[in-house]
């Protein structure tokens, strides 16, 4: 059976050495009174409920699954789910970063995040069921009604009701303009929505009295294609106007579907039948507001495979240090012992330190990701609330795609470091490569998630916000340009950015003349943008644990960070030669290929 | 549902114009009366068995899984298997390339390979069942005393009974110097076996009526590790000197395991309690018997990923031409429709792209492997079977490892072609890639088949075999150098292999130093090889499609053939710029983590 520890030491490492991040959340008025000690407080807390309420259910609730009565259309979630659930809502959790109006905590943004971690660590099935509701959050608290806030926030915040995103249809998964279900407009304002829609996550569940469904939808007289969209918040039951549950609303599970893994969340068919739902935002202007729910989702499906990538890693390095097997190659080690442990050998290691490195990588990126959330909102000047919103949004298609193909790299590593073992259910390894196979696909596939960088947030505007994230790489540069001991983990970074400089502009003039060139290029793209962003963040890991080093702290996790950094260099960066090679071969060899895929 | 085509006019382009393999083979006595037609008609019957009987058993396979009663320690295997077997055994497929000696129809191998990828691609899970009957039936072919051949082979060659090969124990898999099953010597020169064995594909069944096991064990006297090894046949019944079947013997199944694929087939443990065996060659010398079968095994191993590769191929083709999702960025394809086919899409012709250049260049080189494993057993002259013999060593962890981590890069694609669709079990994609996930670890895991290949086949005769490779690739360019239009095709494999034959030394070097360096290097080594080899071969099958082309041949499948060579040399062969590089990193980085593995 696997185990889990929260890492909560690299977690301090992160938020307190290298981002500063208390200093930073002080600057913002909201958070004038964060301190560290709270910030450590709430992640031990948040560890603990991880570690010891969910991560046990995680091998059981994929066992068991998730089971739809077709009488009734309710769903039972996997023994323990619901009593884990009562106790998050107990804790207070669903309320962590949420706005204090509507009953929210309202911490940092970077809390939510860490504590996020560790709940896809222990179990990312349970934690769509209160992970989705933040996106309803998010949506209804930007663009709902007063009335709307006031009738579903609260209940959003205190975890009593769950939300959904309902947005797929069977023939409409990417292309949200090709979406059918109605909206009709009543004399009451309300509306009636008809249609099917599917993959729902968490979209029926028997945790919560109620579920609050975000639905999309067209109006009668709506515009073709996505222009003619918009977004209804539609109750499993009616809510009265004192706040009380009324009559069960037309939104019914017509089915659950069989996957490869998350089994113990429901993914739901959802059915509507003349469902009353109210409008959210403007009409026609749905996608917009969805796309509120949509970045907030991308960065928590990132999420997910760091929490993966980290609690495979914890198990395969376990293994690899117990199982004893074959003698190193240059002679045994443990000689008392009937073989050496498996990590003497040096692919052993290359495989644990891969899972390592993309962790921790990917940590210190999502945790700055969200610091820039906590700015992009709560910053007194505007122009870093625009800059902060701008990084925001380069950085979401990077943490949604490269940290999920990251999770599929690191979760089979692991589960090849338990040879035959890793393939047998009872250790636990395959399941984590199962639940993170959906994170490469979901809210937006990382397909899309490279157009979006390359076509829309770095081509659209002329690679300006990339600019400023090579400034600074360059700032980094300067500061330590005389430092011979960081060149080793400088050089390659301000060497890369320059190729990427290049590399943009000639895409751009291509694009120029064949827009199909974006297409071709934009997954080795952002894959070389990953590196750019992980090479930076093991830059300054390194610069701080170096710091620490000289000033004599014999704390080994500093030379673990160094270590680690060296192999990060070594081994996963130069994937970039052969991307950068790739992404330049043009668009041509890829469609000139009618015969070849007749 | 998915669906399955024989890919008869591939094979028969590698077969007939790649490799000339009809005169190839006439030149051995034993193939003196081959033709093409025989050739074409047995594929073409075999194809139709694998895409008619068991590929629509491979969902419901999976679904169900097998079923031990503890009671009567019998395995029922899923719903049709065993009827699918019958009609096997029926027509006479378990013979086709058995020594006519015991029954055997004793065709090429070529053809059992072809037939077996495409029972692979069917259903692998089935095909595992008659497929480790051959590892037995080598071993005891190769090593067996003439009472065990009389015995055993006419029913595995029959198929009325199947084999095993019982290696593995709880505390052991790589490292098989430390098992502890115990045979002990009985008056009438038996052995009685007692101790347990666990991941036993095909361990128990309701196929046949009796299961032949090839179990690894320990005499009394036997020296420590793994000269102390023993091979016995131990059968499920015992036979009676008339050949038919006497009491049951003592080697009972304990368990099956849960596991993340090939559900179909039943992964035994497998209890041995004074079970009666017989001595399989010479005592203390299991191992190398034992490599008869696993050798066999490996190149299986390998064609199971091919199979995955094509079939998961064809149903993401067929999907991406169906389903309709945006348009193409260059403006809309398909205007009658609300939405453009998804195979208009650059990223996608990739994914597409990179398992059919996968599928096609393991087809190329296993069917050349297989052909110089008849050139081994059966030429004339003693130097060609020698050189084959150690070509075929040299290809064997190729093959094994080369290919199932392609197939683990195909299936992924493959189902991402599927966009959340891809998730679903009812597709059939995930299937694909879990299934095919074992292929990567059973049989001696990718890390050891690259050790297997570095240190012994490589640096084991200081790169003689290599340079004999070298010698074919130097041969293509010698014949093609003045053919401008073969540069693009010819130019980076010659630049590789010069790269490798450099490296090769440097390793040697530096292994000399520290033998470590060999586990550092050896992964990213295999790849470089394994694109050597794949290169050498799309250059072969791309000169033939010019050739035909320049001849007037208008058939569209040699356009498609050049258009996935310019794909493979633009795509995937680039790979090898990072491999390069990561491979000369050096072991250091791996090694000097003491802290960072605490």
């Amino acid at each position: 059976m696997p185990t889990y520890t929260p890492p909560l030491r690299d977690m301090q490492f992160v938020i307190h050495e290298v981002l500063n991040a208390t200093d930073e959340l002080k600057a913002l008025p909201k958070h004038a009174d964060i301190d560290a000690d709270t910030i450590n407080a709430v992640l031990e807390e948040g560890g603990k409920f991880a570690s010891e309420v969910t991560f046990p259910l995680n091998i059981t609730g994929d066992t068991e699954g998730c089971k739809l009565d077709a009488k009734t259309h309710e769903v039972k979630t996997p023994t323990g789910f619901k009593d884990a659930y009562a106790k998050y809502v107990e804790g207070g959790w669903p309320a962590l970063s949420c706005d204090p109006e509507y009953g929210g905590q309202g911490l940092p943004f970077v809390l939510n995040q860490c504590f996020y971690e560790m709940l896809n660590s222990a179990n990312q099935a349970w934690t769509m069921y209160p992970g989705l509701s933040h996106g309803a959050y998010e949506a209804l608290h930007a663009h709902g009604t007063d009335e709307q806030k006031k009738t579903y926030l609260p209940k959003l915040v205190s975890g009593e009701w769950t939300g959904t995103m309902c947005l797929t249809e069977p023939h409409c998964g990417t292309d949200l303009g090709l979406l059918r279900t109605k909206a009709e407009p009543q004399a009451d304002g309300t509306y009636k929505l008809t249609g099917n829609k599917i993959f729902i996550s968490a979209g029926e569940h028997d945790m919560t009295a109620n579920i609050v469904h975000l639905v999309l939808a067209r109006l009668p007289d709506a515009p073709q294609g996505s222009k003619g969209i918009s977004l209804f918040v539609v109750p499993k039951y009616n809510v009265k106007a004192d706040g009380s549950l009324g009559e069960r609303n037309g939104i019914y599970c017509g089915g659950l579907e069989h996957k490869m893994g998350i089994h113990g969340n429901a993914t739901a068919q959802l059915v509507l039948e003349g469902a009353v739902g109210s409008l959210v935002g403007e009409p026609n202007k749905g996608l917009a507001a969805m796309f509120v729910m949509m970045n907030a989702a991308r960065l928590g499906v990132g999420n997910q495979s760091l929490g993966l990538t980290e609690v495979a890693y914890q198990n395969a390095l376990a293994y690899a240090k117990d199982r004893l097997q074959m003698r190193a190659l240059s002679g045994p080690k443990a000689k008392d012992k009937p073989a050496d442990p498996i990590i003497v050998h040096p692919d052993v290691r290359k495989m644990l330190l891969t899972a390592k490195a993309y962790a921790e990588g990917g940590r210190a990126m999502a945790i700055y990701c969200t610091l820039l959330l906590d700015k992009e909102l709560y910053h007194p000047d505007e122009k870093v609330r625009k800059e902060s919103a701008e990084m925001v949004a380069l950085l979401t298609p990077i943490v949604k795609a490269f940290l999920t193909d990251n999770g599929h790299i690191s979760t089979n590593a692991c589960m090849q470091v338990f040879g035959g073992h890793g393939f047998i259910k009872e250790w636990g390894m395959e399941q984590f490569v199962r639940d993170n196979r959906i994170n490469m696909i979901y809210e937006g596939t990382n397909t899309i998630q490279s157009l979006d960088l390359l076509g829309r947030k770095i081509l659209g505007n002329q690679g300006a916000t990339l600019k400023k994230f090579g400034k600074l790489v360059a700032q980094l540069v300067e500061e330590e340009g005389v430092n011979e001991q960081m060149a080793e983990f400088i050089n390659p970074v301000a060497y890369l950015g320059d190729q990427m400089t290049k590399f943009t502009t000639e895409i751009g003039f291509k694009a120029f003349q064949n827009p199909d060139e974006v297409g071709g290029a934009a997954v080795d793209y952002l894959r070389v943008a990953g590196h750019l962003v992980f090479g930076y963040f093991w830059a300054r890991m390194a610069q701080v644990a170096l710091r620490e080093i000289a000033a004599g702290n014999t704390d080994p996790f500093y030379k673990a960070k160094l270590q680690t950094a060296r192999f990060y260099f070594a081994r996963l960066f130069p994937e970039t030669a052969t991307l950068m090679r790739t992404a330049r071969s043009g668009v041509k060899v890829l469609l000139d290929t009618e015969e070849a895929l007749a």
